[in-house]
C-alpha cells in the first residue's frame, strides 16, 4: 500500500485549452429548443435580451472543440486542475474488487463544479461590456459561484434566492456578500414578478428565475446567467472530464463505468462527456450512470417531450424529460437536484440509451456520504451523495460477480453548508419522500401544448 | 501574465518524509517544564497516564529530526502536499511591488492545518493499544480534525465543547458526529470538573480541558490529545513550512518574511520552523512575524513567565508570554487565537528576537480578509486574517519604499464555517475589544507563584 497512490495531480500548466462541444457527436438530429410564444425554433436573436452574442454562439455551436480564452484560464487556476482520488479506504470498507476513482470539485472556494462556467460566463460578459449579472439561486452554491466569478471580473452580482433558502441558509447568503454581491430574498417587491408572488413569502425557484430575467431583460447594461440545463453551461464543465481522463491514464486504468448525480445535468455532463465522445465515436467502451432523488426522478420517471425551463413559461420549450415545469419538488436536502426537467443534451443521451438512470432515496444518500466520510474524509454534498450511494450498488455487484470494475465518479462539492441535514439524518429524523403516482398524475396534467418530438 | 504561474504543487510522493525539531537548533537552554505540584521539572513519567511514549519521547526529543511513521504519510497523502499560491490578484489590488505567497491549509477535510497533529496523534495512540481519545475544543477545528483523524485510524473519540460554542456553532459539532466522534457539551455531568462548574453554562476552554483530562487519566484505555502548544504538537505541523520551502524553490524566490497567525503557535511554528531552522543555522536571512489578535495579545503584552497551560492549574508550568492562566480573553472570532499563553519553543524564539510579534483589531483583520476573498477567491478564517493583515502592512511598506519584499504566509484555514462573522462584520456589528491596562493589572495579579526563568 505504501507505493499505491492516493491522489493524482496534474500541474496548472495541463488545464485543458479546449472545451468538449459533444453537439455534434450525437446520435441524430437534436431537437431545437422552441419560442416560448410562438412555438417556432428559438434562435440567437431570441436569447441576445439576456446573453452575450460570445455566449449564445457557443450554446448553438457546431465545432467540436471551443477554445478556453486565457483569462478564463488564469481564474481557473486559482483551484484546477482538481484531484483525482483513488478510493483506496472506501474499497475496503465495501469489500469490493472494484477500483474506486473520484474527481473531487470541492477544491473550489465556492465549494463546488459551479464556478468552472461561471468564470466563463462572467468573463464573456465582461468583455461584451456588461456592466453586471442578475441570477436566481437556490441552496446556493450557483449564486456562490457566480458571486465569486464577478468579484474576479469586476462585474456586479444581483442575487435572487429562494425566501425559504433566505431563511434558512443565512451562511450561503453571507458567503456571497463577502464576495460583494447583492443578495434580494424571492419574492422581493423590486420586480413585477416578485410583486406579483407576494402570497407565497417562501418563494420557489420558478419565481427567483422571473425575477432575475426581468431585471436582465429590463436593463441595457445588466445579462442574467444560468448555472446547469443549457448547452453552454454543460460545455464549460467538461474541463472536469478532460482533466479526468489525463489523470485515468496516470493510474493506468479506463473506467468501466462512469458516475455522476444529475439535477440539471451540468455536474454529470462535464465529467462524462468527454468519455461519452469516445464511446460515441467508437474509441472505447463504457457505461455511464446518473443519480438522481427518488423524490425528483426525472430522467427515471419523466416524460420526454417539449417543456418550459421555469414554472411561469417564460423560458423557450427544450426538449427533455419533464416532471412538468410546475411541479414543486418536495424539499429534500439535495436542493441542486430539485429541477423539473434536465438539459436537453443530456436526456438525448438518455433516450439513446447511452446514458442509464437510477434514483435514490434520500436517506440511503446519506447513509452512503456518512460512510464515504467515514473511510476517505471528505463530507460530500447531498447532491454527490447520490452518486455514492449508485458506486456502493456498483461496488457491491462487482463482488457479488466477483470481477474487477473500475469506477469514476463525480464528488461535485463537500458539504460543508449542508452539516443540518446531516445532524438529521444521524438523529434518525431526515424525511424519506418520494414522487407518487399521484405526483405524476398532476404532473402530466400541468405539461403545456407543444409540438411532438419525433 | 499567461505564463505566470499561480499555484505550485507537489506529487504526494513528495511529502515530507520527516518531521523538523526545531529543539536542537534553539538560542540557549530551554527551561523546562515544571510538575505543578511540586514545581521541580517534569519527566516523561508524568505525561505517561494521558500520552502515549512514542509522543512524549517527540516531546522530548534532542534529535534534530524525526521520522515520519509510513501510515501518516499515508493519511496525510488524503489532501496533502497542500498547493502555495503566487497571490498576483492580491498583489494588484494592493498595488505592491512585493511578491506574495501563501501556503493554504484549507484544503484538508476539516478546513485547517489541525489534522498535520491530529494524524500523527491518532495513529501512535492507535499503534499504542489506546482505544479512544478525548479532547476540548472550542470553536470547533481542533475537535474536527481529532474527530476526522480517529475515524481513520479506528479509535473512538470524544470531544468536550465549550458550550457557547456548541449553542453557536452546530455545524462543527455535526462535522464531528458525521466522522463517528461523541461530542459532550462542556460543562457537563459527566465529570467532577463539569459538575463543579455547572454555575458557568457557557463554559470555557480551561474547563473543557479539565473535563477532557479527567476522563482521560480515569481510564486505562484512553488518552488525552492537545492540538497546539506542546512540542511535538509543533512538531507534526513542520510538514506545512519543509512544503512551502520545496515549493518557494520551484517560483525561484526565498521569503524575505515569512508570516502566521499565532494561538497557541503550532500554525505558525509549522510553517516558519523549517525556515527558522535555516536562519538560526547561518544559512539565510529572513524575518518572522507572528500576528495576533489585540483582544488576546499574549506576545506584544503579555509576561515571559512559568505558568500554567490551563484556567484549573492542572497541567505543567510552562514557560512562555503569559496574559495569566485564568485570562478569559473576549469573544472574538478568531478562535483559534484565543489562548492565555503560546508555544514554549516560540516564546523562546520571540525573547530571543528571532521571531517578532504584532497584534491586531478584529475589525482591521475582517477588512483585510474581505479583500482577500475579493482578489484572490478563498475566504479566509478568521484566524489567518490577522496574517493576511500583517501581510498588507509588509505590502505597504514594500510600496512605501520602493523595494521588492518577497512574503510568504499561511493561510491556515478557510472560513467556510465562520461566516456568520462576516455578515456582522459586512453589517458595521463587528466588536473591536482591546486588552485593556484594566486586564493587564488583572492577569499580573492572577499570576501563580513559580520560579524565575533565568
Amino acid at each position: 500500500m505504501s507505493e499505491a497512490r492516493v491522489k493524482f495531480v496534474l500541474d496548472e500548466r495541463e488545464i485543458p485549452t479546449h472545451w468538449v462541444n459533444l453537439m455534434t457527436d450525437l446520435p441524430g438530429e437534436a431537437p431545437p429548443p422552441l419560442h416560448p410564444g410562438t412555438k417556432q425554433p428559438a434562435g440567437p436573436d431570441d436569447l441576445s435580451p439576456i446573453f452575450p452574442m460570445a455566449l449564445i454562439l457557443q450554446e448553438v455551436s457546431s465545432e467540436p472543440e471551443i477554445e478556453i480564452p486565457e483569462p478564463v484560464r488564469e481564474a481557473y487556476k486559482l483551484w484546477r486542475p482538481t484531484p483525482l482520488y483513488r478510493a483506496w479506504r472506501l474499497e475496503r470498507e465495501l469489500d469490493t474488487p472494484a477500483h474506486i476513482y473520484y474527481k473531487y470539485e470541492g477544491a473550489s472556494p465556492p465549494g463546488s463544479h459551479k464556478p468552472n462556467t461561471a468564470i466563463a460566463q462572467a468573463y464573456e460578459n465582461a468583455r461584451a461590456g456588461i456592466r453586471g449579472l442578475t441570477t436566481e439561486t437556490g441552496a446556493g452554491q450557483w449564486g456562490s459561484a457566480l458571486a465569486f466569478a464577478c468579484s474576479l471580473f469586476g462585474l456586479e452580482c444581483e442575487v435572487f434566492m429562494v425566501g425559504s433558502s433566505y431563511d434558512q441558509k443565512p451562511y450561503r447568503r453571507s458567503m456571497m456578500q463577502t464576495w460583494g454581491a447583492t443578495v434580494h430574498r424571492s419574492p422581493s417587491t423590486l420586480t413585477d414578478s416578485g410583486r406579483a408572488q407576494q402570497a407565497h413569502p417562501t418563494g420557489s425557484l420558478g419565481i427567483a428565475i422571473s425575477e432575475a430575467v426581468e431585471v436582465a431583460s429590463a436593463r441595457a447594461d445588466t445579462n442574467y446567467a444560468l448555472g446547469s440545463v443549457l448547452n453552454h453551461v454543460l460545455l464549460h464543465q467538461t474541463v472536469i472530464g478532460q482533466e479526468a481522463a489525463a489523470q485515468m491514464d496516470m493510474a493506468g486504468e479506463q473506467p468501466d463505468v462512469v458516475v455522476g448525480c444529475v439535477g440539471g445535468g451540468s455536474n454529470f455532463a462535464g465529467l462524462s462527456f468527454p468519455f461519452v465522445r469516445r464511446v460515441l465515436r467508437g474509441e472505447a467502451k463504457m457505461r455511464f450512470l446518473a443519480a438522481e432523488p427518488s423524490a425528483c426522478p426525472t430522467l427515471t420517471r419523466g416524460t420526454y417531450r417539449y417543456d418550459f425551463g421555469d414554472t411561469a413559461g417564460l423560458t423557450p420549450l427544450m426538449p427533455m424529460y419533464t416532471l412538468g415545469h410546475d411541479f414543486v419538488p418536495p424539499p429534500v436536502h439535495a436542493g441542486g437536484l430539485r429541477y423539473h426537467g434536465d438539459a436537453p443534451m443530456l436526456c438525448g443521451l438518455v433516450r439513446a440509451g447511452v446514458v442509464e438512470a437510477r434514483a435514490y432515496r434520500q436517506n440511503e444518500t446519506f447513509a452512503a456520504a456518512v460512510r464515504f466520510a467515514r473511510s476517505e474524509g471528505i463530507i460530500p454534498a447531498p447532491e454527490p451523495a447520490h452518486a455514492i450511494r449508485a458506486v456502493i450498488e456498483e461496488a457491491d455487484a462487482a463482488r457479488e460477480a466477483g470481477e474487477p470494475r473500475v469506477i469514476l465518479f463525480g464528488l461535485c462539492g463537500h458539504g460543508n453548508f449542508d452539516l443540518a441535514a446531516y445532524d438529521a439524518y444521524l438523529a434518525g429524523e431526515l424525511e424519506d419522500p418520494e414522487f407518487s403516482e399521484q405526483d405524476m398524475d398532476e404532473a402530466l396534467a400541468a405539461l403545456p401544448p407543444a409540438p411532438a418530438i419525433a
